[in-house]
């Protein structure tokens, strides 16, 4: 077993172990509304339970950085319970910590992110795209678990499931099912397409876009090792 | 017919027309690769004639407004002849633009982008946010005639059709035959899911991600007509 | 004849002709009220049509690039119509559009703006001394044609002559006389000197700082000729 | 007993809390070295560990935000496993943080930061009163628990103590006795005064600004005791 | 006598002044090369100079601002001992002043730059705009005492004089005489029309533009008479 | 004596004496509240004194910066008279300022603020800290004369001694009597510690934190003693 919580090692430990190339894993997080049934910290405990059996299964040694639990979060800004972040914030948060590792002997970072958000996302990977134009010797993966979760759609689940549906509803469920609250609703409402809204949760009031009612441990445990694999198989091909 | 180039109008004449509450297209292009057979105004000459087809079919006024030919191109950046702009550049011109068409009484405005890059797309969605929340009776509607074009991959085209492939050669035959240059050619390389890359394109040589030998003018009309018939509708749905 | 819509090219022709250190020609316009007889795109036409005239009198290769019908503008930014710019987007916008031209090689460059605003040419010399600091070697023109245009105020055209006055409008008659809406009128107020002011149209509320009353296309073709050849031998000086 | 962990609610339960007008604590910590016998999240390990007893003992509800573990480290940012943040991100990340609770209805918030730096604190506050300008009825208390803690210097302990030394490394030898690695050293090196250095570490290449050898788990908790105290009287007496 | 250096007063003593609705003068210079014969602090004695004076001949009450003696300078920004602050740090310098005077109920405000670079005073408007939208009712003022004294070009002074030529110097025998250092050159060399230079400084290698032979203290002592009372009847029409 | 002000010489001049490796000073000062009895320009004088006295003493050639008489003000923000600048705005003033004089060749910089506030002296620091990576043989230092002057609390002076209280008061009796309007007054209240208030004035609402009553020149002339050899010993030490 060669993963470490980075900020458990001392000064010391940590440059030496830098000298052995590690893969750094960066989970990041929320504080958004998933329905009613789900914590607020849904898209927190997800990447980290992910990151942490990756770097189990991984050869050579991990470095699990300190998670970050803030987004930035459009459609649900407006409900109870959702924190934030601006597109920038979260650019240059990023920025610093990519450059950071790089300042310290770091070449290969994985970000995982929780929440999957298109203006999120898009801030992580332009943070990335301007801290590799400086290291181009960096080898940087920047996804959201979603990004492999979702392929599931339109063969085990829904094409619609989405934001607190069944695959997030069991996922959770998997992971702390003491903080899922109570059985979930069903609702394809949604933003209309394209539109840029000031009130985007008029269009789905239970904060939730899928079918939750429908969702269990069982199918949670079987995705959250879909992705495991997944992602130990992108980062052998590509992290190498 | 009630288009109108917007600044082909006087103050005056603008000033009249803000009265019956028109809608503002705003089409944005890229200055991009986009291999060796199609220009670099490629993304520009699609949404501007996408837009002239769907303002001659709207009823009640509306105005085009002057074209932005440059967009935030990440993974063609370091190819010869892209100019790309930074997120923010991107963000704050349309920010900038938005709120002065608010200013000026405008409270229905359409941006149609050729350019569909991620990064890009947030950056329009982030500038356009800025603005609903301050002027939350504003309909704004961002997309690109690609998220209505790539409706058709897995239908009538390749799954895995993309820049300069198949569609956007069609449609520039289709709409600017002149500047077609040759033959395009057929390479589904791509760079790596996820990798965030200083190189990204040592990993599509050709420029291309797509079939571009097979398009012709035909395919291209066809497309182009299923864009302007989904983006009437999408329009008379949420514009009124 | 060797000049070029430069993204009319493929991205290999661009490259193959930045090898021969073309001259790269930026026109930039406005939307902005330009009394009630002119259109809001007056400040665009004007630079567009003098690049055109200059870049075919130029031996060597010459590209155009996509003209940027947008603005800062100060005095006018009240009127109906007006599409004012931030000062920081101006500069951004240029900024990053210059950057992009050294990265692709390009070594000689003509801004020639339309709208000869003092903050809006400020704007684009200080993006253009942040570039040519950082590529030295960058030969660069920033100009408004007005800068040449004015040389004949106190001459054939009197002193005050200015926004939407003889010579403008002169010009716009010469270029685009579809555009002309109809008679303008003479006025020579304007804004008292040194005043910064929250309503500067208050101080000329027909939008106008000249006599249009006397304008004419024979008076514009022949300014319109002698910006075109001032310019040429600018160039000609300064850009070997 | 009345304390939450913020995210782990859901969106509903939140938003029935702030009803009650809970007091939200924000604890921030840091990646940084201290010393060869601490771990990097010593910063982060104790603030979190002060702000749970505090919460327990106060009546009414409280909300524990999900802790910060990055922070802007100056003096100790050239030493391997810091990693510092800008001052500008620190401050935006904490501003966005404030906001969006005002923004939720929350009118008391408590930031408990580890790491007690010149710059990262007046980032805290600079943030914090940008809020309250906005917010004023925003009750918001800034502080390191090493403001409290340091209150024993010159009376219990060394008055020179201070970074990775006696205080710091009995806190942590109480709250995580795992996580140190080894007795640490003694050293009362520091940079000069008033010096702004390119290479401050150089003036105490232990990192250890204090006498770790004589710190113990009993001291640890004697402190740890005092600054729970203190602090539950500070919110006691300024948020009622 | 009613003017008074603001800084000298009590706060008191200004919050009793303030609701006279005094003028503030910001005098504005620079450290800036001006030739071999004048002092880097030319830009900044001639308008604290002509504050003083028209101050005196005011009625009601005036307050001086505390001068500032940095500008952004681009054509001499290479010269030994010239300090430049960027556009961004001019602007926000003077917005952060004109709004804090603001706050103070000070709603008449005169800004003198005794430097007169194009983006200097670009940067000084753009600031003052700002603030006016924010504040309708400030008269706020804003110029160069060279803005008066060039009027006098091409009647009593060489069209073609300039930077440390006749004028300039002839103004700072007239208030300074003893940083005169020797008898200045002429030339009237400067860098070409429209070019945006790295080194502009190599087009004026003495640093002069005019002919600073010529010059003579009791010529100075006319100009800055002129330009006092210039100043004053501006004053008196526009700021009522 | 050695000591020159910067902006007295000639471009020359200063180029010339850059070669002798000079110290620059840079005094700032504060338009900021100090009680009914102490001039807003109170924190301006003293460390402008301060600066003079410490020049005369110090061999080979120093120069000293024109001062600028602009703060960062927290506490004192919301009283008549105070002008306070950003935090971003007092960082990038400095930051441009050092950038300056290190391209002209400066290489020891001593930055004495009479302002004391976090915040203000955390912007003078940051900005320090970015110049220095740049050139990091630049001999910096930042320091209040206040962190001097303090030392003497506790001995000869009340420990809860502050801002206009006794120290202070005396200061400015030694150095402009002219400018000590009357007796000042005795108070100790102030804000409470670790609150950020959006109005921090309401806390001592005379502008006073000590015992302005006990104050006197004889005393304020051997605090600025105390300081100027204090300063003296600081710079002989570290700037050699």
């Amino acid at each position: 077993m060669t993963a470490y919580r980075l900020d458990e090692l001392s000064s010391a430990e940590f440059g030496k172990l830098v000298e052995k190339n590690p893969i750094v894993f960066l989970p990041l997080g929320a504080v958004e509304e998933h329905g009613a049934h789900l914590p607020l910290c849904t898209d927190s405990v997800q990447p980290e339970h992910i990151v942490e059996k990756v770097a189990a299964r991984l050869p050579g040694p991990v470095l699990i950085a300190p998670p970050i639990r803030y987004a930035n979060c459009v459609t649900t800004r407006n409900f109870p319970g959702t924190i934030s972040l601006s597109f920038d914030t979260v650019r240059s948060l990023v920025e610093d910590i990519l450059n950071e590792l790089c300042r310290n002997g770091i070449r290969r970072v994985v970000i995982v992110s929780g929440h999957a958000g298109g203006a999120h996302m898009a801030a992580l990977r332009t943070a990335g795209e301007t801290v590799v134009e400086g290291t181009p010797d960096l080898r940087l993966m920047v996804l959201s678990d979603y990004d492999i979760a979702y392929e599931l759609k339109g063969k085990e689940f829904d094409e619609r499931d989405g934001h607190a549906g069944t695959i997030e509803t069991s996922r959770v469920m998997a992971i702390r099912p003491r903080l899922v609250k109570k059985r979930g609703v069903k609702s394809y409402d949604r933003p209309p397409r394209f539109m840029v809204l000031a009130h985007p949760e008029r269009h789905f009031p239970t904060g939730v876009m899928g079918d939750a009612t429908i969702a269990s441990a069982a199918q949670g445990r079987r995705i959250n090792e879909y992705i495991v694999k997944g992602l130990v198989e992108f980062v052998k091909q590509n992290m190498g």
